[in-house]
């Protein structure tokens, strides 16, 4: 009988107990026993953090958000820091330890799902022996290699309902509201909730902006009597003229966001030059909570069914991957290697334009 | 300048109001003026049915259900039943008339929203010599042409909404729940809300079920420790042995679906096979209703901009189509022409089984 | 050190699990010791059935639905379904082993929630000398000793998201909907969920109808240009002229209301004398399920902190009441005596004639 | 026949519309004509911000958040900031204007809809003449002479659901979320949606906090093998040794919150004293936004109507309140006077202290 492991890194997205509800259920389903390692590798080098997934155990859990095998993403087995009694931090490579781990317990194979940083460590262990398959995780759906991943329209769902919910007090005390989503590389989020959402004005990394643009756009409403206006305002949105907003992970986490995010940014000079009623507000992790709807349930749980059966015919060292009209194998080394840009000539841009939506160009 | 009207016709579906906006505002960013045909083609038999759209009509509609315009599946000017005033009905022909009234108010064309009936009307019109574009609306998914029509993902959504919420009570007192989902024809949104929301079992018409089965897979339930179940039967689902429910469009609305629903039929044989308390319930149109999701607005706003976009390229007696990753334009006579049904072979239909999901064959 | 046991009884209710977290985090606090009794009274008849309630069982469960210790409707410690090996069933009184078990197992008291049948039986227990604590659960709100119950809120509130769904449809093809609600002996979920969703017209059980009057109300709707209307009918709505809906509870389960369910009835009378496109629709188990409102959260999260607090007072054999604005003590005895029905010179009832509402009177 | 004039006046609320939707019916049931005043008293200064309500024109508000009359929080008849050509701002007293307006057009009396600030002015036109009658409305439900105020309810609710949506995303990461809600003077959505939203920890006005009590429940958590915690803090807590955040409102709107809010500084020190990955959110406009949940759309609808039965009586300088069980009437002059702060013997906090929620004292 066949044993395999799962375990979920990087940031949490709706959908993750879906994949793992997937993989448990389907696996059962031919015989195999599925344990999960808790907090990415940890369970590969901690039995503690290593559990037996049954059916059982995983009944009910497609509509919970987050992940119930916990994740992190600071922990990379390649380079680990491990702090000693003096309190020392020193970064150690454990990836032999977790490979030995691995072998001893006997397992068929690992099933990794996560982002690109994640995959990346994945396709090093799978270069090193340990057979491998990638679930692509990514709330941005930045992920060039496959059509959509999961927790991404959720993303857009939650978003989109702050934007209905604003709508309401913008237009009953004309104001600007400036909406802050994810997306440091792309505009995906941006875009998608601000055309169904209603936006006046959306700015993505993809197309750098011109604020007078946007002011003009706002002063246009005005003319033809409508008072209030909504910016959706991706996190990596630029200036044309070279403003860049800096934002480094790490040690100081939200704060530089919130000393100038450029959602606030944004909002502060549209009140200087039009001396409007500017609101701003960062969406921020509320985007990756909640249940997943009923779109990302279904890729998540297509996602760990496909990873199983792709296990069974030992298409190791590739990453399930949504290619419309059906699942596919990617080699990790290829879906690791690119971004998905919005392309500004796809019908979706050209409907925001259409619909008057300005995109600060 | 151009002026074209729109109507919506058939049964509603969330997202309608959507295409109107869509076509409304690129519409006029191209300065055209546009006009609404209330209740299918009424407004071009009679001009107090026919309202002038701007832009500031139409604002803040994307998110509503129904359609601004109104719909009716009753009335087709090419057979239009007329009372006269001794009561008795005739059924007359008034597409000429239609069609004089297009033309002397100037028309540029005519974008018809609709399902397969309205579809095909709008042929007969484009054959007769109206400029008319098609845009499909089919709340179930089963239009051969597109990949999707907007509506299917909300009434998916509610769907699957519902089944969270019967979860709870089944399982606190170890009941079977049948729900009958709407699908006469296919089995799409039985199957996407089934596997969405976490169900035992799931009866489509693509797939004769034979009743045995089903109570298999909830005696099962009951050996691994799982009390209760969850049957999600589509409302044309048939059994094997030619237990065939019929159900008439027409007179008699909804009445013999609740003297004998498909889904109180199985629930009623689960009961007596089983012993087990068994519930049924028919969500009907609460699933046409609501807010659209981001998805389906999301495409219905794409849908509209396309079909101003063909209707600028003067590509008439055609439907937009989503055929990813884009849009496309296919003749209505062909579109109308074949339905889409639930592939057997396909991903989805094998991650429902693997996970464990009886199709009840 | 003390323990306690919880059990719930009768008909799932949003909010079940919020009384269990309240109660096993407040005696945990005092240092006590929490069990479940699974289903009932099981858990006082098998041990198999008595869980072992710790803080971290309990964790998040607040937001769930249903109840996490399962309840039924069918067992009477008093009266006991017994089947026998030769298949037969015998009625037998098991209550006596119920109070050796509780008191064998040390036991300090036992907090019953559960509708008037289960506070019957706790009382009766109490008598005996069991010390009991009783909390209310009426989904239907009709308890006259306390002022709301929870799990209320939740159903108008999910009565109502559906009313919302059904006007756009409603709207849109100028017909009439018919809801059928929950409610068989008081008109609660029917008058608050029908006032918020903006019903025409309201049957409760109170007011017994005229079904003229009701056509009178829809026409009217016409001449002021509203072709449609939303018709709420409580499941124990009545004619006046004595055309009453008999609906017994036991084997025929929900059979005979699709039968002939009030709101079918209704729906057919009306679509005879007016001759207007009209859907009915009943709501059934949806109003029970799903994750309980706010309102619902905090009202059981309180009912299950006092009920701990009357405990540790000892003031056994009565059941926790909200008496605004405090909580307060109530004896069973008292408690399960008498219903709560719509008082029909309320504002309630004032502002829903005021508004325009019919009640069929 | 009877004309009478509606305003809102202040920030928005849930159930602004349901407050106009329930006076325009119930006067209009009287036979009376109702007008609305654009943003406040703007209506009663020029006739072009005077409109017409008749039932069909408010057809449908209820569920609608905002107010379809607008709002605006900057103007006071008695002091309002007016520019002349040089551009320069001069305070002009226009009261007796709007007095001269309203006996002008005939009106019987005036319904103004509005926090204090609002119902102080309307006491003011009382006190000159204007038959006045004030409905409550404030978000953070710190009226005194009410019981309950609308959009309270729908505060609560979203901030509930950002705290569910919190969670999973905590839990899967093991982190401390600090979320901001609203609430300047008294805590009653921070401790509303804090114990329904299963928060650890819940700052709030009227208890000054101690972030040592703080970080103990934090860690407390993790002994307890809980390692992630919810900190909810409301827009004016303050820390014990008094560290007050202060907060002008004006002309610099949010940013001074942005640059250090409570619930940023709360986290902050969290971070620094324990290490522990801690973010923080503020819910800002989120919670003004939105459809009015059932229990907010029944207040107000009750308000609407009680307002109009006052007219009727001539019982003019007051406000309709709620008095549980009935709604009354409480002179203007009362009604401002006095805020309502959380009472911290209610059962309200005790419950929140018994299931263990630390409130930093």
């Amino acid at each position: 009988m066949r044993k395999i492991v799962i375990s979920t890194g990087g940031g949490d997205a709706p959908g993750l107990n879906a994949v793992i509800y997937a993989v448990v259920k389907s696996a059962s389903m031919r015989g195999w026993e599925v344990y999960g390692s808790r907090s990415g590798y940890r369970g590969l080098l901690d039995y503690d953090d290593l559990v037996r997934l049954t059916p059982k155990e995983v009944e009910g859990i497609t509509p919970i958000g987050g992940t119930i095998l916990g994740s992190t993403n600071k922990e990379n087995p390649f380079a680990m820091p491990i702090t000693n009694l003096a309190g020392e931090v020193k970064v150690v490579d454990v990836s032999n330890r977790v490979l030995e781990n691995f072998k001893r317990m006997g397992f068929y194979c690992h099933i990794a799902v996560g982002g690109d940083g994640s995959l990346e460590i994945a396709h090093r262990f799978a270069q090193k022996g340990m057979p491998v398959i990638g679930v692509p995780k990514t709330i941005d759906n930045d992920l060039k290699a496959t059509d959509r991943t999961f927790g991404f329209d959720t993303a857009v769902a939650t978003a989109t309902e702050a934007l209905d919910k604003l709508h309401s007090t913008a237009k009953s005390h004309d104001r600007v509201m400036v909406v802050e989503v994810m997306g440091r590389e792309s505009g995906w989020i941006a875009l998608y909730s601000g055309i169904s959402g209603g936006a006046d004005v959306i700015l993505i990394p993809e197309v750098p902006f011109d604020i007078d643009k946007v002011c003009e756009k706002i002063t246009d409403n005005e003319l033809h009597d409508k008072h209030y206006s909504i910016v959706v305002v991706a996190e990596g949105a630029k200036a044309k003229d070279g403003t860049v907003v800096v934002k480094e992970k790490g040690e100081l986490g939200r704060q530089e966001v919130v000393l100038g995010g450029i959602g606030e940014r944004v909002a502060r000079q549209i009140r200087e030059k039009l001396g409007k009623d500017t609101r701003s507000l960062v969406l921020g992790h509320l985007q990756r909570g909640g249940s997943p709807t009923t779109f990302d349930r279904l890729l998540a749980l297509r996602f760990g069914a496909a990873a199983v059966r792709m296990a069974e015919a030992g298409t190791f060292d590739h990453m399930v991957a949504w290619t419309p009209p059906c699942m596919s194998a990617v080699p990790l080394a290829e879906a690791v290697s690119s971004r998905k840009m919005v392309d500004l000539e796809s019908d979706k841009v050209m409907t925001a334009r259409e619909i008057g939506i300005c995109l600060g160009d």
